[in-house]
Formats: C-alpha cells, structure tokens, sequence
C-alpha cells in the first residue's frame, strides 16, 4: 500500500511515526513510497491498532548498517562512563514513557498490566546494570605478560576483550520489554561497544517503536554517534535475512522459536565469513519430582507448578514442560491437585494469534501422540487469540518411543510423565536435548542419594534449579539463561545477566604498545 | 592389507605399535584385520618409515567415544589437584621420551632438532601450565547471587564454568607436538574436566603415537578413568568425520588448513545438535612498514621479516604472508635487502610432499595472478618435499581486483605491496578478512597519527603488534591466538594461552542447593 506520512521525532510521544528509525536523528525517515505495510492487532478484540507500520527498504537498512559501521571504531572507544551515561539516558527516557509503554503494551500483546510494569522495571534494571558494569574496566578482564622484574616474557604483550561490531538484534515476542527493542540483547551489545540494529518483532512494533525513540533520544541527549542504534520493522523474514547477511554486522541475537533460529544460523554460516549467532530457541525445561518429595509435600509442588507453568499464558521459555512424577499414590495426589488447578486456569488470551494457532497445534501434536488429556483451563473470554491451559500424562516407557512427547508447545500446556524407577531418571535426563533448565524436587536425604541425577541435569541444561521453579529469572552477575543447542544456538553462552556482554566481544592482543597507544583497559596494568 | 601383530603397552619404548589407542589401558588394540593402513614418510629422503599404522575400525572409534562419554562425570569432577597431577605426569612422561620423540619427529617432519626440542619444551610447559591453572577453582569464574543481608535477590543462584564434554582433537601438521597430540588443544580440554579423543595427523604418527602413550601412561600412573584419552589413526577424512558426527562428542578442536576447518564445521553444523568447532585456520598476517620506520631502520625491518616469513620453512600460521612497503627510496631499499636475504634462504624441506606441492600451487597462483617474482631462495637438497622461498612484489592497486594475491601461500613465501599514499591503508586492512595477527612498523610520531590504522588493525586481528614480528608466540595467561573468520572458526576465542580452556567449558549455574551438593568452586562462595 501506498504511504505518504512523513516521520517526525519532534511530534508529541503519543503519536506513533509507523516507520523504521533509521540512525538517531531527527528526519531519517522514509522517502519512498508503495512499500507493504502492517498493523498490529489487538489479540483480545482482533482490532488492528493504529499506525500502520512500514517495511524498512532496502535503502533504509542499506543506510542503518552503514551507520552503523561508520559509528563503530568511536563508540567502541569511547571511555566506559560515556557508555554508562548513554544507558542511563536510555532507562531514563523509557521510564518517563512508562505510562505510554504500558498502555500500548496491553493492547498489543494482552499481558496484564501489572506485567507490564514489572517487565519494564525489568529491562530499565538490566539497562542500568550494564550502564554500572561498563562505568570502569573491569568487565574487560585485560591481563599482561610484562617482561623485566625477573619474568621470563620476551613482549610486552596485553589482552582484553574487544566490541565485536555492529550487532542485529532480533526481538522476541514474549517479551515485549525486556528480550525486545530495549531488551537484555540491545543493552548489552551497547554497553560492549557494539552499535546495534534491531529488527522489531511484528506483534509489538508501537511497543518498539517506542523503545526504539527512547533509545534515539538517549542518543542524541549523550551525543552519541548517529550510527549508534537503528530500528528496522518487517512483518515478514526479508529484512532480518537481509540483515545478516550484511559483511557490517559481526554478531546475531534472536530470541524466539527453534525454527526462527535456525533460519538465522544458517544464513550466518552461509555467509563468506561466518558470524555467530546467539539464539535462544526455548526449551522443555524437565522438572522432576523424586518420590519422597512428592509424599512430603505433592499439594504444594503442584501449586507452585500450576504457578509455573500457566504464568503469562504459559509463554515463557523457562516454562516447565515436562514434569517427571512418580507413579504410586504420592505421585497421583499430586496430579489430581495440578488437575484441579489446571481446570481452574482462566487467564487465556495470548499475544497473538500467530501464537495461539501455534499453540493449537501443538496440543494437537500432544494428542497424536497420544498423551492422555487430564485437564483443562476454562475459557471465560471471546478473544481471538486464545489458549486455554492443558495438562497431560503419559509413561516414561512411552516417551521413549514418541519423541513428540518431548517437543516444546509454547503455551500453557505441560506433560506430567510418570515413572516407577528413579534409577531410570538420569539416563532419560542425558537423552534429552538441551534445556535452559532442568530441576528437581527431593527431599534432604533423597537428594544426597541423587547426585548422578543432579549431575545429568547440569550437563544437559544451563541452570539446574532444587524445589523451586524454573520460571522468574533474575538478572545479575551469576545468572546463565542459556544451555546447550537447542535451548541455545551458543550453549556456552547467556543472554541473561552480566555475562551476557561476553556475546558482543572478542579477545584482542596488543604487543609491544607505547602506554599512550593502548586502550585504558591495558594501560591500567602497568 | 592384513595386519596381524598385536599391540603391548608392555614392549619397549622404542618399539611403536602402529595402532590406535582406544582408553589408556593395556591391550585395548586392534582385533579385526585387513583394515586400511599407511606409513610416515621421511620427507628429506622419501623413505617409509617403521611401522605401519592401522586406519582406527569402527569398532574403535565407537569403544573411545564410548569410553570418553562413560569417563565424563567421573573426571569433570575430580578435585582440581587431582587433574593437575595428571598433567604434570603427561609433561614428565613426555619429558622421560624426549630423545625418542625428537628423533622420531626430525624423521618424520624434517624439523631440525632444536626446533623439535623447543617444541617439545613449548608443549610441556604448556601442560605445565594448564596444570597449575586449575589446582585451584579460580579458572571456573565462580561468581553468586546471595539473599540476605539486605540483598535483593531471592534465590541463591551460583555459576561457574563446568566442562563442556568430550572433545575430540584433530592435530596440526605444522606443530608436531605443541599443537597436536599433546598439544595445547588437549592439555586445555584435560584441564578443563573434559575426555579427549586426539585424531593424529597422518604426517607424523610415530611422533603421536609417542606422545598418546605418554599421556597413557601419566594417565595409568595418577589413576584417571580409562576413557579420559584416546588416540585414533586415519590417513584419510573418514575416522575424523565420523568422530565429529557422534552425539557424545561434545566440542572440536583443530588447527589446519582453511579447507579443513570448513569440512569439519560442515559436518558438526549438520548434527541434530550442532556442536562448537574451534578450528584455527591460519591467515596471511599482514605486515605494515609506514614510511618513517621504512627510512629510519628498513634494513632491520628486512632482516626481521626475513627470519619471520622463513622460519621453519615458513610453515607457521602466524607467518606475515603480505607486507605493505611504501613507494620510494626507502621502500626500495627495504625491498631489494629483503630480496638478497630471500636468495641466501637455504631451508627448503617442508614438513611432506603434501604440503610441498600445496606450497606449488600456491606459488603459481601468485605467478597467475600477475605479481612480480623477486627472489627465489636456493635449494640445496635432493629432497622431494622442497619448497624455496620466495619473494613477490605488487602494487596496493592490483591487490583490490586481484584476490588471489591475498590468499593464504602455506611456506616460506611472502608478497610485498607497495603503497603510496599510507591513509589507503586502513581502508584496505578493513576489508580483509579476519587474521591472527596484524602489524605495524612505525617511527613513534608516525604511529600517534595512524591510530585509526591500529584500530583497524585490531578490528580485524587477534592481535595487534606494534615493531616486531608475529611469528614466535609467547604462551601465558594474556596470549590472544585467535581471530575472526577465517583466522578461526569462533573469533572470540583463542587456541592458545590460558584462556583456551573456556572453549571447551559451558557457563553452568545452580539455584538454591545446599553446599553439600554444589561444586567445590561455588560451596567456596558462601
């Protein structure tokens, strides 16, 4: 469709421009016309929300990844409080669009309000902490072999790590706030030293869009260089494949399904020189109840399991989606009170219709696969996009023989898996694909009794978690949100928490430098 | 043919047995016959060498894959001095064969004996250094989120780096020993926690085997479980494909030719579950003389890089393959004494008739792609694996529309290219592609006005280096030898130095387990 509404950065906040933001400043926009367009939609209504939004052309990602690698080599060398001015600005200014970012949030993607809010406190929080992480040079871990003084070094040789380029960020759905525009990806990259181009997830482009002015605003306000951050809407693959293909961008994030990530990597490999890709694909995240736990306390795993697995719709990818039981009368209660529970789940609308359709086929493949259906959520609503809960059985003999069992459904759906032998847990465990989590649920001595397991769950998944849950991450220092492929395209990774800059770099030697050519990270050792 | 002998651990040291090493316990040979078979081969005079060795059967591979996934746990959870004194008995078993190694591999590589000896004394302190690296958990970058005391964290979550699994190794041809067998890519992995299946490069078996049976025997002496190390023989592609192939292998390691490291990334790429390849693929290291330095100490620019581009027959992947000389006086003297120095060049047996004839075809590509032959080394030996330096020359203009001149020549050659105007420089060092090293030449001044040369230099390097020359890296806990594609597979790691332990360890996180069950490196958090 044709499109004639100019851009303009100096309207009021409320207005939504309906085009990509293409490096920071004020009048970048769009100058053809007869490109696609899309809206979002409202999935509680099916209402399409206004503006329409356009698909970035060629010219405009050609000038985004320009930018951005014209922006690279001053933004990567600014000192690191300059950095950390930046990312304050950027929380600063989503913070004072909190109200605007909420309102437009629960229209697009029909989370509540309430997760809203704690998801932008969320990503203002990790902004802030890679703002604090980057305000000196530690995060660098620079060490020297300095010759003299007795040492056996021959060159005055030096190390840290380095911005690894522009980075594509690719928004999730699920996470409109915090893995999307403005998300853990975006601050991370930014705070290494990488300019980023993000591609807005079409579920929420006014959310991006948003996100992506508060990012520009930032910008502009700490005279960062124009090529800092680019913002690129499709509703289709083009521009993202595009996107990584382009000799400027050194690194991928994608947060998102299995088959999205592979798409990526494989564009990526495909490429003359081979950049990496950090997907996050999801993941099963196994969560095993051992036979003295379920007796001492079945009732109250199953409520923090329902809790679990139905928060948000189910649309976490920390989600528990498998849940090991043991067979008996311990094991039965337990599921008779996640039964119950489950029937009771009322909260059905999900992002977005793409996301339901999903999820229907998904409890499709559950009943082909002929796991027993126990229960299901009720659905009080009329909303197009709905998704009521469900909850499953089937044997551990039958997973075995049905892979199926064991594939992800994004959605509030989980399979209770029931068991005789606990001896038999770890060997089901190392056959598992990887996980983001795995976690148990023992009692004190049982546990003990379980190492092999326990050991079996950290070689198959990036956090393993004891009689808690494996949904709510929280962001620090210690936190890994990764796991082997295909929780994670880069199982050694974590694009949750401070380790998360380690994506965006490289270690870089310097040997023989005068002190006054070395960056302030290797000049410091002397 | 058909192969009968049986192997002994047992028979005297001399005595090789010519068959793979399947777990490090005695008698674990070959059972089948009429398997593939080949012979080392003394390049200097075409001899084949004693023994034989037997192609690895399936059945092996399949028993040491076995063996390394069934040893895993076990071992990645040894106490940290426990594998420390593993490999100081793989350094002190090497070191107790030293004359039959370095006699062994000058037949095998034609490597000159001091050379030889300092290898081995390279890779032994390497180990060495591995060694004390994790007698204590701080490698594993322990780091806690910890509730209480006013802290905001409500779960306690602990992370570290745990071994990533069995790797499989693939040895180089150019570093008999510090980088094959018992090289840095295995002494990195053992030290981590991870079981090593080495694949030998076929060029130097004798000198493999030696080296297997060394880590054998440390591996027997200090009690380590039977599957921590084994050692598979090929000639051809088939044993090493099918290693990467198999699900327990966890993570690759390999240094070698471009075409390679592409093979094997190919084949891990295509598992169900895709696994990291560290595959260092050499570079053309480019060298930048600027016009000062070309003036003030040409002469000792020429003799540096001379030794640098010749040394071991130029059979380095740190070798300065392209050199950037400016036009003029200066540059011309800097030339014509390089070109002397390449005529007096009389090292000319390269490592085997495979890489003297790559080295051929190398050196005709330079001739069809228009460069101007300088000098020619001499060649004073009958030896059917020669290959004499040689020097060319071309003009920065003919390199941009000639890419051949900036491939990879493996040997003692290097081509000058004559600039005139030194701001094209970083604008030409950008557009290659990813390297090892990178390095400047420049008088002090001159280098403060050419930072944005370093910086580029950086961009596309793992190391940067400033007045010296990039062959001869130092190994310790700054060394950076890596770099991005195609230098190596996964830029952001290094195969060399301390930090190339990370590559086979995975970031691992436990929440809310007692201390009873946590990793020694996160119970000492508390």
């Amino acid at each position: 469709m044709a499109h004639t509404k100019g851009p303009s950065m100096n309207m009021h906040r409320d207005d939504l421009a309906g085009c990509s933001l293409v490096g920071i400043e004020v009048g970048a926009g769009p100058t053809e016309t007869g490109r696609r367009a899309f809206s979002a939609v409202d999935p509680a209504t099916g209402e399409e929300l206004n503006p329409v939004y356009l698909v970035a052309t060629d010219a405009e990602l050609e000038r985004a990844v320009h930018l951005a690698a014209e922006a690279f080599s001053a933004y990567a060398a600014l000192p690191g409080p300059e950095r950390t001015r930046f990312l304050h600005a950027i929380a600063n200014e989503l913070e004072s669009d909190r109200d605007q970012i909420v309102e437009r949030g629960r229209r697009e993607t029909a989370l509540a309000e309430g997760r809203l809010n704690g998801e932008l406190s969320r990503a203002t929080n990790q902004i802030r902490m890679f703002a604090e992480l980057v305000e000196d040079e530690a995060w660098r871990e620079a060490r020297a072999q300095l010759p003299g003084d007795g040492s056996d070094w021959s060159s005055d040789l030096r190390s840290m790590r380095r911005a690894i380029g522009p980075v594509a960020v690719f928004g999730a759905g699920n996470f409109p706030l915090a893995f999307s525009v403005a998300g853990g990806d975006t601050a991370s990259a930014l705070a290494a030293g990488c300019p980023v181009i993000a591609k807005a997830h079409p579920g929420h482009p006014g959310l991006s869009e948003l996100a992506g002015r508060a990012i520009a605003r930032a910008a502009r306000s700490t005279s960062m260089p124009r090529g800092v951050f680019s913002l690129l809407f499709d509703d289709a693959h083009e521009v993202g494949i595009e996107l990584v293909k382009r000799r400027e961008v050194r690194a991928v994030a994608f947060t998102g399904s299995r088959v999205g990530g592979q798409a990526l990597l494989q564009v990526a490999a495909e490429r003359d020189d081979p950049i990496p890709v950090f997907a996050e694909m999801g993941s099963i995240n196994p969560l095993i109840v051992l036979p003295e736990a379920a007796q001492a306390r079945g009732e109250e795993i199953a409520e923090g399991l329902h809790g679990s697995f139905t928060l948000g719709v189910g649309q976490f990818c920390t989600k528990p989606g498998v849940v090991l039981v043991p067979r008996g009368a311990a094991g039965d209660a337990l599921v008779r009170a996640l039964a119950d529970r489950t029937e009771g789940t009322t909260d059905t609308t999900m992002l977005n219709t793409r996301t339901s359709h999903g999820y229907e086929r998904g409890l499709a493949l559950m009943r082909g696969a002929d796991a027993e259906l126990l229960a299901s959520g009720t659905i009080a609503t009329s909303s197009p996009a709905c998704g009521a809960a469900a909850l499953w059985e089937t044997g551990l003999e039958q997973v075995a023989s049905t892979p199926a069992l064991l594939q992800e459904v994004f959605g509030p759906s989980t399979v209770v898996v029931r068991y005789d032998d606990p001896s038999t847990l770890a060997p089901f465990v190392r056959a598992l694909e990887g996980q983001l989590t795995g976690t148990i649920h023992a009692e004190p001595d049982e546990l003990l009794a379980h190492r092999a397991l326990v050991d079996s769950l950290a070689d198959r998944a990036g956090r393993v978690i004891l009689n808690q849950f494996p949904t709510g991450v929280e962001v620090g220092p210690a936190t890994v949100h990764g796991g082997p492929y295909p929780a994670t395209s880069d199982g050694r990774s974590t694009s949750v928490g401070t380790r998360a800059i380690e994506r965006f770099t490289r270690w870089v030697a310097y040997q023989n430098f005068p002190s006054e050519m070395l960056p302030d990270a290797l000049r410091e050792l002397d």
